[in-house]
């Protein structure tokens, strides 16, 4: 029987690829709907301007929306997703964890708190039972469980991969899509014909989530990574997928085939939502591009290529969808983890 | 009295904005045009589509253009500004240097030859006299001078400005416009909604040209500078404007403040193309933009911004415009250099 | 069993759609791929630079690509699918004909003869047995049916539905993809925050090919429809889809819910690559939008939305996806259409 | 001595365009800027997000903006500017002409009023008296004029060249720059790779302000013009400069030549922003496009081409810069009508 789930912020950019996502979800039925305030007691298909390029879903469209609250909430909803942004998400996330609903959330408050697990279930599946810490700390008979801001997920997974070289210093260029800050996040006028060098905080979660992601968890604390992260964001004209350009700094040898054979067979996880292989690694010095390959594994795998000598490290290009991979299906997948793993 | 100058490539992209900025210019007069031979005999508006975005000039319309052949160009054409391709500058560029043509050169063919001074008039005008050991060894009556490519242009004058720090590595990412690959280089399926991580031996320009712009030159010998420089290049869709993330480490300790006031009040140089000030630097931080900042110092001025602390070295972003700063302008300037210097 | 099909033109952009669409068809198979000379002899992925956004099917890529001549195509191939440029289709198609082969064919070559069948199955599937009229003219034991211009494909169905008020005089607006001059028919330096008012030929084709799918066939001679149509083509910065502003004037009243209701109500065909329904009607007057709404029906159907009273007359939008409907899809459908009527 | 003027809304797109315009105009200085409640008290440089291509003027930035209210604009300015949002403009701007400000205002409310005169200079100048009318009926100090919608703007000045031909039925479908909807109107994820066949009103604004701007005045009343226009509007991709489709039906014959020739010489008018010459009509069947003809004649001037029969009519493309010519520049010519007509 599938659990029953609901979605906090629902009408919002990640609120619909979720909806796109969990409609058709083998083990998941959409049971409850949160937006604000002047969405509640609309139909679905009232209060969302529904831009995902394919059809609103008829019964998610006749569903009534209604205020991000837990009381307006069903209790028999085991599951909740939440895209809200993250002010909303810092007053509201907590609320929900105490009257005992499990949260797999999208939202940046709270991702790098000693008892959240910050989670990619193929890279640290077994950071999930930080969730018994946070229980006793926290009282909460919920839980909380969150997944990595969208330009993080693009690259940890490839990191991952290399870390039995040990990894010292990494530099990452992004050049992201403007689906990554929501549906009015970026306006024509400041993007066409152009490039933003700029994108609020985002460089400090590349640069802290990713040692929290690569760290080890003993069951009592999490210890973060060593590596040391730089980053550099860029907002660039294209609709959906983050490219990225990364330099790694090993402590052993490296070559590039080498760090091709450790990103193709770096293993994915029995996951519904998990790709099969979770790293495709081209050959082409092109490729990944954004367009072409962002729906990889249906959007849910990581491309990399471009492997190559650098004049003093290791070099290449990697890519995700960043509002699959990076946001609406990170958290889903956590949604099966957590599933799995007997916390709902 | 005016020069009497010639461009080589009249009819490409770069060669039209020869055209556009040596029209007006108080120093030089065209006086020969060439092109393929499928152009040779036509008028100029016949053989260019032109695609600049002020009027084709109405004298130079109408002038016919010759064959890409020293022969073809009258005896009384004092300087040659060429932006052939590479594989036909390679070809035909020494004979007009033998029969005594002085050219400055856009091509990349020959930049690294140890006699080919490279310049930025603004950043190693001393390597002109590299000349004269060019006309010893080659026996040429002409002489050969070439400007760096557009990418390499963009950042090496912040690099310049910073020298005086001690320059040890560098990264840089590059966000590339489509007009820098000429304009049938980038086919408008390959880049609305993309970005393609790869420019062929783009990389290789930046991360050897550099060292040559900022080597010494004692008069008989060029050094390179020592910096290692390792570069990740993508093209974007933008018409004009490279954008560039850099990370710095130097010798000494470097501050975003020092930083910012080195690049500030980096001289520029008294020659009519060079803007007042070289490198501007902007506060805000998600500035320079390639739409909003490329015509700076009428596309000859660098902008940088978003000098920050990375976490291990500096961190910033630079622009300039491919097409004026990184090509056409660039060998203009240097075509100023040259009779500034009275090689011409 | 499956009929062995080919594609001529295989390595360009329609071609690419086609074997994406023909690979998985329940009812073709995949026997004969043909290029221009310097591809035959490569395998289809040496041959062909694959840029449709699903992976090459591997069995399609280790094919061995051949001339375009009916002495390099297999006998017992049934129906040949061709995507040539016109300038070769009529030269070499003919000869495929004569050679006793079927040929579904895009390429502009020949549409309006007099003898060849232009098709939109859904449309004038009866214009089919113009065919025997044609082996009779022609003396060939193969036979050539084409389908339209795609900017034709985009509005003529819905003139199709709105036949029986009296069809007088049409306007048509076309904004265009880049898709449908092919992989390098526009350059990005065209069209990146532009708008081209001009495509060579274009708006001849809806003007005539528009009246011959609509007009009658006897079972001795084709008629065309007196509809007068009017027009202006334009291309803008999108990948696929095109969009159409019409006007109509019919010689009955007709209000905008009579056409809605003529268009919804439109009877598809029963062919595997027809949609369910052929024309969806949005209320929404902002839809149909390209990249919303491109692949309806799998790329199959028509998209209308915005019916209204202009001035003087009817008034509406259109979109169909341009490489799908409007060229391979056309095609593939076509041939199907061939398969169920004998002629293969 | 040049006029005092102030500017109402000065912070959005138009605004920002005004202030470009007004700052080097040599019979205007700008002594007031006004804005929202939130920017009063800030300088302009705070309360601005300043957006144009060219550097926010020294002077400018330092000024402090002021609420919208005629209390708060000094008495000795001359003339306001008005590019408020057409619901705040209904608002206030009434109470700045009771207040005795004469006023040259883009936004939409009132255009349509019987008493209040709609101008393009070139076209229509002696429509200014009508404020005669204006202020005896309402009893105003003041004076408003209002300059028409920028895709009004686009196509008028070209029929107004063939009216002696006598002007039946017009259809025209535009191609609308992003600029048109301001700053914020549009935002990237419903334009990239996409274009919106509806525009809210603008269809309207095309077919009832065009037969005002070509009535006719008998210094009492005014009557419209009969010609019948029928609008489809279309927002694409592109950031400056409205294209159009025309299709004209004339009472008497009209060929191509003809019309080139009458758009060709239609007069301009004696004014500071007003071009030498108005509209250019280009051989070249592929042009006018915006991002290469949107700045002729500094953005003031139209541009037209493709001039052709139609199956019915008479069919040709037209273009303008939609924030200069169409809207800033606009009020600026009205501006500067008023003053040489001695209404300031």
């Amino acid at each position: 029987m599938a659990a029953r789930v609901g979605v906090l912020g629902a009408t919002g950019a990640v609120g619909q690829r979720l909806i796109q996502l969990l409609e058709p979800h083998p083990e998941f039925e959409i049971a409850a709907l949160t937006a604000s305030e002047s969405s509640a007691g609309k139909s679905y298909r009232q209060a969302a301007k529904w831009r995902v390029d394919s059809p609103i879903p008829d019964d998610v469209a006749e569903m009534t929306v209604t205020e991000t609250d837990p009381d307006a909430v069903p209790d028999d909803v085991d599951l909740l997703f939440s895209s809200l942004p993250s002010s909303v998400g810092e007053k509201v996330e907590p609320g929900f964890c105490e009257a005992g609903y499990v949260v797999s959330s999208n939202s940046s408050n709270g991702r790098m708190d000693d008892d959240i697990p910050l989670v990619i279930p193929e890279v640290n599946a077994e950071h999930i039972d930080l969730l018994e810490v946070q229980r006793d700390e926290r009282g909460w008979d919920g839980a909380m469980v969150k997944n990595p801001n969208c330009s993080t997920i693009t690259f940890v997974p490839t990191l991952a991969a290399l870390e039995e070289y040990g990894l010292e210093k990494v530099h990452v260029a992004t050049l992201q899509a403007v689906s990554g800050a929501g549906y009015d996040g970026v306006s024509s006028m400041e993007i066409i014909d152009n490039a933003i060098p700029y994108i609020g905080s985002e460089e400090d979660k590349l640069e802290t989530e990713s040692r929290k992601l690569l760290g080890s968890f003993d069951g009592a604390e999490l210890s973060h990574n060593s590596v040391e992260v730089a980053a550099s964001c860029n907002r660039i004209p294209t609709i959906d997928g983050h490219l990225e350009n990364v330099w790694v700094e090993t402590e052993e040898d490296l070559t590039p085939d080498e760090a091709a054979e450790a990103m193709e067979s770096y293993p994915s996880i029995d996951l519904p939502s998990s790709p099969d292989q979770l790293i495709h690694v081209f050959d082409d010095p092109d490729r990944p591009q954004p367009r072409m390959d962002r729906t990889l594994g249906d959007g849910m795998a990581i491309a990399a290529g471009g492997l190559r000598e650098s004049t003093f490290d290791l070099q290449y290009n990697c890519l995700a969808h960043n509002t699959i991979r990076g946001a609406a299906g990170a958290s889903v997948l956590n949604g099966e983890l957590l599933l799995e793993q007997g916390y709902i």
